[in-house]
């Protein structure tokens, strides 16, 4: 648990995210550099994320399966840019079973390339199109600098991967996926994501366009959350997957990929979290209702628990998800500091008066404890009959209240410069939606001067009118926007 | 599609194995050689494998987390048997990020050495106990003669890992899941597997004890479909996982592991299939029901949907598993052909009459179309009334006839020779059950001579006196089944 005390998220963010990710038991630092352990309480949370996730993608006619960990080193190399993208990356085994290999096998980065090589013995005809296939399992991209379930060598995904006749449909399946992702960051993780395409510089090495969903964390930097990639024909070409099209001629399938990944962890938490912790979405939180029972004595502690027992039961029953912290060497006061420091939701005591009055007391994570103006409690106290339902309610609230918090400061925090000189300030702490001709030498000159990139050009929110570049003063037809990036 | 015939299953066990695999679109071989790809259906049934055992573990008080793919070659060292064990079927990553790796990484075939070396550092105090904790992931074994599911490189399985503060403790833990274990091959798979205690030999490297549940495959072969393994303070003490007891002295804790993968799939499709393909339990069956609607015309066919649709909702509705294959493009026998190679328990048929009178068609997998006597039709045709809980009904029946049929099958192959001669004859067609006076040099004879090994020294079922080894005629406390495996 938490002995010592955590970093404040207004003195140090980057200190309270390092220190929070610990203290709360969501990861670990492994003895393998770069590699991550995801602790039981970080997994539920993904699990819970994997649930919403694979709802929605079954329901939009996907299936799941499972490819390969290894993939030629040679696979890497048929598509150009893909290689160069991911080749500073890639781990490498160059021996199996005390024999080295007579080619070095690339522990997957991502799977386009082998995926690809199985569509292509797959599909023949039209009629084998599409092929709609996820899967969720571990790549591995190297990487040095650790930030857990930011940056890791090895994390945890879906990527989905898709074979489709015509360039309509696969680009249709790129934004339906990009929709999918954006439904569940802010009706699920309550993460008001915007939805928008990437540079030339941005996107995916091999994509020919990438769509993403960027969210802005509570420092005001961008963290790119999901991405849905329109492949065009490049991988059919690289790997063959021709089909014999309606029209009895040969044709190559047009592809797209799309993942979201344990770094979506990170952006709940730098989202939402406060001073005192984690705070996190009723709809993903692996505890919804932490139950404190409060007693003084043994006669206390039997009349408390017989209700405490009674109100678990009924609201397990419900569906609700929860725990009794019935911990006998702990203070209530300890209890409290550790919920709230691993975010649960919702806080419920139990005490001989809340018996005697048929009630129980709610401590809501996302309120401070007490009023900031007239410092009083802010604990509701709640009669026992319906209680369930009370409680869906509330969690429910607090679902919706998190989304409009973090949608409140995000807006707060995109800004619109009059010119070059205003964009260098208001992206040190903050994002600007600017006009930009596109060009990658006013991309680059921004990256270089403020540290900001383009994170995306929205698809909804553009204006009606073209306008000037604010860097160089050259037509623009659409905005983007800068920020600095996780 | 199937367009060739299936080798049938009297023919030849282990070519229509194969090739069942492959055309009911189970798995597919990859290009990276002994790595499988698991397509849709076969992932959607290990999926449902999944669900079946994720709850039991929960159940038993059970979480989920992850740990890191790679493993410094270091760990691995340092226990010694492990690493002896493992060796030989190692894959071996040596450089990352460009550059050659100061310490070659292994990736994991199982994760004892890195989740003890964690355990070490999340344990200090007999309050930190038990830690319960189970992965679901990938592992390499490195294997050149590829199997699909039984035998190949990569597979997908769960590792449960568990640290306890004494000995009892530990076993207790390692029979519990053994008995999850043979709770779900047994009520979920419908494989009637043996519980027991592994020998000397055949146990998993480093541990103290290893139990497993063993399966008769449709070839009297056995095949290992699940160990669990009390390590004792083996892997506590390579890695040093020292916890204060309640005497406040510093002692080892004491730990098991326990898993079971993919094979499973193989265990089921050995166990049930038959000469026209897979037949799939119940419960596990991606698609539990088929509908194939039937008519000539477009009058009949508007007729004919429109129940059809009704239907389907009302069995979705209620929970049921289904699929409508409405394709044009092929005859309703080569449906049922399809269906029955894919193993799909119950087949619905819905055809015009059928509509006037209110009633479906079905037909059950697990019994031939045509009564062997009669040579009459043996489907059924039942009201569209309470259609849902009549297939549920018929489902359970299924189920259960299934695994009887299965444990007559085994039971009809399991033998007591008399002496060795008749044992080195029962076992090239079956499993012995004899006594053994468990020396390596009585096992090692057998499994020279015959091919058969020990598959297990079972927990049940043990005569109450003990007897002479049917090998070297000493005495012998106990009995083993001797057969030959996979």
């Amino acid at each position: 648990m938490s002995e010592d005390k955590l970093t404040p998220r207004s003195e140090n963010f980057s200190e309270w995210y390092n220190e929070l990710v610990l203290k709360a038991e969501l990861a670990d630092y492994s003895p393998v550099r770069g590699c991550m352990v995801v602790r039981p309480y970080g997994w539920t949370l993904w699990e819970n994320i994997q649930q919403a996730l694979d709802r929605r993608f079954k329901e939009t006619g996907h299936v799941n399966a499972a490819f390969p960990l290894f993939i030629p080193m040679s696979f890497l190399e048929k598509e150009k840019e893909h290689v160069e993208g991911f080749s500073p990356e890639l781990a490498v085994v160059t021996h199996g079973g005390g024999e080295k290999l007579e080619e070095p096998l690339v522990v997957r980065p991502t799977s386009e390339t082998i995926i690809g090589y199985m569509y292509s013995k797959w599909v023949k005809s039209w009629r084998d199109l599409p092929i709609l296939i996820n899967q969720w399992g571990n790549v591995v991209r190297w990487e040095m600098r650790t930030k857990l379930f930011l940056r890791t060598a090895e994390f945890y995904w879906q990527e989905g991967h898709t074979a489709h006749a015509t360039e309509e449909e696969a680009r249709e399946e790129t934004l339906r996926m990009l929709n999918v992702y954006a439904d569940f960051a802010i009706n699920e993780g309550a993460v008001p994501v915007i939805k928008g395409i990437k540079s030339e510089t941005e996107k995916f090495a091999g994509a020919v366009m990438s769509t993403t969903i960027e969210a802005m964390m509570g420092d005001t930097k961008a963290l790119q959350s999901g991405t849905s990639h329109y492949l065009g024909q490049n991988f059919a070409r690289a790997f063959d997957i021709q089909f014999t099209n309606r029209n009895n001629e040969l044709e190559y399938a047009y592809t797209t990929s799309w993942g979201l990944s344990t770094r979506f962890i990170g952006a709940i938490i730098m989202t939402h979290g406060d001073d005192k912790g984690l705070i996190l979405p009723p709809r993903l939180a692996p505890i919804q209702v932490v139950i404190v029972p409060i007693y003084k004595n043994t006669e206390e502690k039997a009349r408390v628990m017989e209700a405490t027992d009674r109100i678990f039961r009924e609201l397990k029953a419900a569906g609700i998800r929860l725990k009794v912290d019935d911990r006998e060497e702990v203070t209530p006061g300890f209890k409290f500091n550790d919920w709230e420091l691993r975010g649960v939701p919702l806080r419920m005591e139990i005490g001989p008066k809340d018996v005697e009055k048929n009630a129980v007391a709610l401590a809501r994570r996302d309120r401070p404890a007490k009023d900031p103006q007239t410092g009083a409690s802010t604990k509701l106290f709640v009669s026992q009959e319906n209680l369930a339902a009370t409680v869906s309610q509330m969690l429910a609230d607090i679902q919706q209240s998190l989304l409009e918090r973090a949608t409140a400061f995000r807006d707060a925090n995109i800004h619109d410069p009059k010119d070059y000189e205003e964009l260098k300030q208001v992206v040190q702490n903050g994002w600007a939606f600017s006009y930009w001709c596109e060009s990658k030498e006013c991309e680059a000159k921004v990256k270089e001067e403020t540290k900001a990139s383009t994170r995306c050009i929205p698809l909804e929110g553009q204006p009606s009118e073209p306008g000037k570049c604010i860097v160089c003063g050259t037509e623009a037809k659409r905005k983007v926007y800068f920020a600095k990036a996780y």
